[in-house]
């Protein structure tokens, strides 16, 4: 074994001696999983390639492959795969030949296991390095191994194998990167205790797609063409979407736990967004200024909710995951291998602009791609038939970034020729001769201005190549990965237990899995498939609300989502009801995060609701600035008003800060907000009144014990809390009790025991100032999810 | 000549004798221009048609026809025409024969000019009557003549030819209804001093066009189809169309006076607009219900402005004229052949949806049209080369009320296969057989359902039978005709000196008149025209605004639409910047009338104005309630608050209405006002302050020899006006020139003396307040119109 290890350092002197005197630094590049299937496939050859084409760079390299297997059988192993490196079609076979030869002898095996494996690979690269003379450059630890010895290489790598001061350090990640926001935290806690941020290339392989990497320079050199276009009132919708004709056979033990939104959605098609719907950066080659701007956009995105995917499964995938993890022949998996998902930014730009993200697997086509379609805003006068076939402006209008196979079989920028003649950097983009009989994308080719790479390049050799360049922009930082999980996270939560379509796979799917924009979701065309795969657990959300009755008045449950989607369909019909008896409707909001959720479903899904003739009132608020976050007005403002056009006149905020001060008794706003009540709203009888129900049995900010409030004259009081901000403004429970609806919302296990505890107690206002709500001559309704109701 | 009228009335006597007892009462028309052009091509064939539906009705008709012309010639002239009265393929020829006899025996001519001529007139149907026992049921009056002559002819009906009381008398009146807003106003003021409301009928024909008439029918029948997807979130836009071939020849005459706009889009077109537009009523039947509907519509549709149209004129049109009008040859036409033009409703049912309105002569095709094009909510994701041809949800779904002519040469109604199968009323419109070959609209017609109507109507002999029946439904009234002419005319004044584009007319006209929408406006698509027609007089609106120094500042100066434009401009530049540099905008606003087109193109033209981060302020105010008209806020808010996304805290109306009462000193809103803008606003130095001047030197709310205001610290003050709301708070002088920057917008002829006199004067804020806008250290510019520049 010595002989060995000694012969090895004696190929690799010869190999670099040449190169000693010239060189700009040494840098050693540790592939940790050498003889693995990625290693393999990809990485060797992305090596190769690297080496190729930095050998006059003035770097001296040498590459050393690594894994857990012993010295001789991974020795043989690895050796096999070098051999096998091809030379790339445009380089001169004999100079390749010789830098395959060079690379064979600057390429080394180690068994990295043992923390003492670590030390001794730290010390050879030393040795070569005093050896030769040579300065140290840096270090590439490529991890190619499975997520879960990443901490225990990394403390080694740490500990044991950093290059000395003044050269660097570089650590490549492969995903799976956590499976959730959680576990994504955590990985990622755990690595920052090793690594600085600088430090670690996590790989989304897709940012080493031509196509993919070219978004950001396109929307660049393009900026005089897109400016005016690129928003939501030119661009119509976007389609990121890669389909996948082969299925996961012989990789279910991976896919079974993470499914096809982890696997492509989470990372791939997310980093395609970005790059599409980010504010362009002053310079796109700055990475941390393209990295504020993604994570702004995913500041911008709204929160998925359970119906903002359409889920299936291949019919095959149960008896792939029964045969190869050897479940039993009743198990089901609930694992999704197709998935369309809608996604909306509320910012300026794309406000109301779909954006549909859609992957799976056995499909009909393996195809990727990322398309903008533009809004027809011609008219042509000539009718088609008569019309030149020239730039019609009524013809589609599209930007496609295409990623690859599909019908064009090339990485390729498409730009309708009616929208403009990009710029194309000419080193690395030419324009492609049209295959005049090709349709895509519902036009002819010809119809497209066409751009492919001058050299098509594997994604892992750009990678690679970035990483040596340092190009962080290239990699996922740990905010960005963090951001992607937080907004993904909710999503896979929601549909863990939906039911999936199953499909039969390849083209026998037809329009199985066409899928269509539905009040603010999404849902397959054809409402009934020919199958539907029900998981084990019945899924309670797909009963309908539950009508019964709590504390003898009418009682809605159902799970949360359902509950609130119901809810605010009832406080829309009240409110249709109210303006058209009245003209006007007077609603009374409570604070809370409860309402959160209800006030966002509103402020998306009603559009019909009379906002207009629609006055807001509030039930309670917080001592506090109307702009402070802890502002009942704030967050109702944040999650309702600013989406809807309630006219400024009919919002009536507490008056909790007056004469710039908070709720000074002498500036007597109780008495204001009564006198505005009286005002506007009819006998002081609001239309409806939205109560929440606290753990402690408040409601509003009526207290138990509370001394103002709870009885006397209809009217609005100072309060006090229980927990801070201490002081509240609240309405009375007489004067709600003037109003001619009242709905009461709990949400969540957390009021389990107060909802039973309710269940039980009569009119006690003085104990559970809720008790005291019954509308004199109005309505009460409760609505209490299944969380609450049954724990 | 006696004899002539006795042997006709004899003759009637035969016609009539047989009905005389199952008589339900006897009709008399008159039809007035008995021999004129539409009499001869569409109205008697009409009046036949109602004699042959309504023979068995129990009603007993006579028709008589009237014109200028003396009884003999007129006589002759006019039976010429009714001996060659058709039958309709569908009657038998027998019975065709046989009516046609008796219609004509119930036939006769008058001569109409003096004021005898009418009591004769009268007396004669009177005496008919009396002779033959028919009790009377009502009078059709149908002016089929020039406008000018209306007034006369009603002045004698009324006052001669008035049926007794217990039967209806209805006038029949043909377009133009005036050519804008004021003529028509006089000329139905003047009719309505001879006819009532219910009397009159106006005709648009085509509310008798078969596929308009059905447009509300349709809607009403599908509501269940419709209801959730008849707004602007799946409606992508509707285009309203006519296309001719022919061209204005031989009626220069006419057409010169009127152009397309009115010829066409302000009545035909608008009429289909609104039966699409309209909220839905109840009773799509009840004419007063359809009315009211109608005319909230017109409300709703935002005006119109020089912009919203896109003009062309034939190339031989002015040849026509010349020769036709005898105009001298370098007689210059500046009335459109052609016509585009872009609405948009802000209801929020249609709010963001284009209505694209198309006419023009010497076109590529005839063919009428409304079309409904929704959009496209689907991803379909088998690739289109695999999918099944059927009713995929990728292909178009329109719906098209086909009026006629064109491809199909039939009025229909089509309904994407892929929307729904709509309800259609089986006894008059059946589903048409597929002609495969034929596409239209980019689609196979068989993708739609197609129907037809069972029995194709000509549209005048629609109408007749609805006065017949007294549908007023089917006509225009006095408000609608007024509410219309209200919309367009803003246009057609802004227009009137616009260049046309010229098109040498036909199939030659290619993309010529193809257009797009361009910031809120249309333009043509290709931006410069082989050749442009400038009208004589050169149009001052293609002048780039003016730069030049006024009162040594910098002034801006062009005609108000282009001024206001650029103001609009320079102050998103201003607001961008500001947040750049300090993350917000300080805006303070003037009241006043001027603002108002301001207010509306920052709302509808600058979607990337930063009004997240801006901060608006009222520079003053009137002591009204806000929600009061007369509120400056009030303005403010209809015109711009209300369309643009202002967080709420952000808003600050000035207080003059605290504890409900308005501009009370002790209430000390002045003194507020100041303390929120030191809290807010750094170092009270607003970043933008728009005033205006009034023709007495007034800025803000600061009047000449005002007692505060003028002099003294950066505040808020009360002060006095001296027209109606007398008491005003306003930002003093000092505080105004605390600003970065002040704009001063000074608009129309009615400004002109004192922008002279301002031009000439010094500092002396006593007597012209304005004079005193100086900013410390922030730069004023002056936005002076030409109009009150140069008089």
């Amino acid at each position: 074994k010595m002989l060995g290890r000694v012969l090895c350092i004696l190929l690799l002197v010869g190999a670099l001696q040449s190169l000693a005197e010239a060189s700009q630094g040494h840098i050693s590049v540790i592939l940790l999983g050498a003889t693995g299937d990625l290693a393999k496939k990809y990485l060797w050859q992305g090596l190769f390639q690297l080496y190729m084409d930095q050998v006059s760079s003035g770097h001296s390299f040498t590459f050393h492959g690594a894994a857990l297997t012993a010295l001789e059988p991974g020795q043989r192993l690895m050796f096999d795969v070098l051999k096998k490196l091809s030379c790339p079609p445009d380089e001169a076979p004999n100079r390749c030949a010789v830098l395959k030869d060079q690379f064979l002898k600057l390429s080394q095996y180690h068994q990295l296991s043992t923390a003492e494996n670590y030390t001794a690979l730290n010390r050879e690269i030393e040795a070569l390095l005093h050896q030769e003379g040579l300065k140290e450059a840096g270090r590439i630890f490529y991890f190619s191994v499975p997520p879960f010895a990443y901490t225990e290489i990394a403390r080694h790598i740490n500990s044991s194998c950093r290059p000395p001061p003044g050269a660097w350090l570089r650590v490549v990640l492969e995903k799976p990167f956590g499976h959730d926001l959680e576990s994504a935290q955590q990985l990622a806690a755990e690595l920052t205790g090793f690594f600085r941020e600088e430090e670690m290339y996590r790989v989304d392989h897709y940012l080493g797609k031509q196509a993919v990497a070219h978004i950001l320079p396109f929307r660049d050199q393009n900026r005089q063409f897109l400016d005016p276009i690129w928003n939501r009132h030119h661009v119509e919708r976007v389609e990121i979407v890669l389909k996948e004709t082969v299925d996961a056979k012989g990789r279910t033990s991976f896919y079974e736990q993470y499914g096809v939104i982890r696997d492509v959605l989470q990372n791939h098609l997310t980093e395609a967004l970005m790059f599409l719907i980010m504010e362009l950066p002053g310079n796109v080659s700055r990475a941390e200024e393209v990295l504020q701007h993604k994570l702004q956009s995913f500041q911008s995105l709204w929160g998925l909710e359970k119906n903002s995917a359409v889920l299936g499964q291949y019919q095959a995938y149960a008896g792939q995951v029964q045969e190869e993890l050897q479940q039993a022949p009743d198990y089901i998996s609930t694992t999704p291998t197709f998935a369309g998902v809608l996604i909306h930014s509320d910012s300026l730009r794309w406000e109301g602009v779909p954006f549909l993200l859609t992957s799976g697997k056995a499909l009909d086509e393996r195809v990727g791609y990322a398309r903008v379609l533009f809004k027809n805003r011609a008219y042509c006068t000539q009718s088609e038939t008569l019309r030149d076939a020239g730039h019609s402006q009524c013809k589609a209008k599209q930007i496609i970034f295409y990623f690859g196979h599909g019908a064009l079989n090339t990485p390729a920028v498409l730009v309708s020729r009616n929208l403009f003649r990009p710029v194309m950097p000419k080193d690395s983009w030419k324009e492609a001769v049209a295959q005049s009989d090709l349709h895509i994308f519902g036009q002819p080719l010809s119809d497209y201005y066409v751009y492919s790479p001058v050299k098509e390049r594997d994604a892992y050799s750009v990678l690679i190549s970035n990483i040596y360049h340092g190009r962080k922009d290239f990699f996922i930082t740990t905010e960005n990965l963090l951001a992607s999980w937080g907004f993904w996270t909710p999503l896979l939560d929601s549909i863990s237990h939906q039911p999936l379509r199953l499909y039969p796979g390849g083209v026998e799917n037809q329009h199985l899995l066409d899928f269509e924009m539905v009040s603010g979701g999404l849902a397959f065309t054809l409402a009934e498939p020919a199958e539907l795969l029900n998981p084990t657990r019945q899924t309670p959300s797909d009963y309908k609300a539950i009508q019964s009755k709590y504390r003898q008045s009418p009682l809605v449950s159902a799970w949360s989502e359902d509950l609130i989607s119901q809810l605010a369909s009832d406080m829309e019909e009240a409110a249709v009801r109210s303006v058209a008896r009245s003209g006007q409707f007077h609603l009374a909001l409570s604070g809370g995060s409860s309402p959160v959720i209800l006030f966002q479903r509103l402020a998306r899904h009603h559009y019909a609701f009379p906002w207009k003739h629609t006055h807001i009132w509030l039930v309670d608020e917080r001592c506090v600035p109307l702009t402070d976050s802890e502002s009942n007005f704030f967050s109702l403002h944040s999650h309702l008003l600013q989406s809807v056009r309630v006219p400024y006149f009919n919002i009536h905020p507490m008056p909790v800060h007056l004469n710039r001060r908070l709720c000074v008794e002498e500036d007597r706003g109780t008495e204001l907000y009564a006198k505005d009540i009286t005002a506007l709203v009819a006998n002081a009888s609001f239309d409806l009144v939205l109560l929440g129900v606290g753990t402690d049995g408040h409601t509003a900010s009526l207290f138990p014990c509370s001394e103002n409030g709870l009885e006397g004259a209809p009217t609005v009081v100072l309060t006090e809390s229980p927990v801070k901000p201490h002081q509240r403004m609240s309405l009375s429970l007489p004067l709600i009790n003037k109003a001619r609806q009242v709905f009461v919302l709990v949400l969540g296990k957390g009021k389990h025991d107060i909802t039973t505890l309710l269940s039980r107690v009569g009119h006690e206002p003085k104990k559970w100032p809720i008790s005291g709500v019954s509308p004199g001559s109005g309505q009460l309704v409760w609505y209490v999810d299944y969380e609450a109701l049954l724990g």
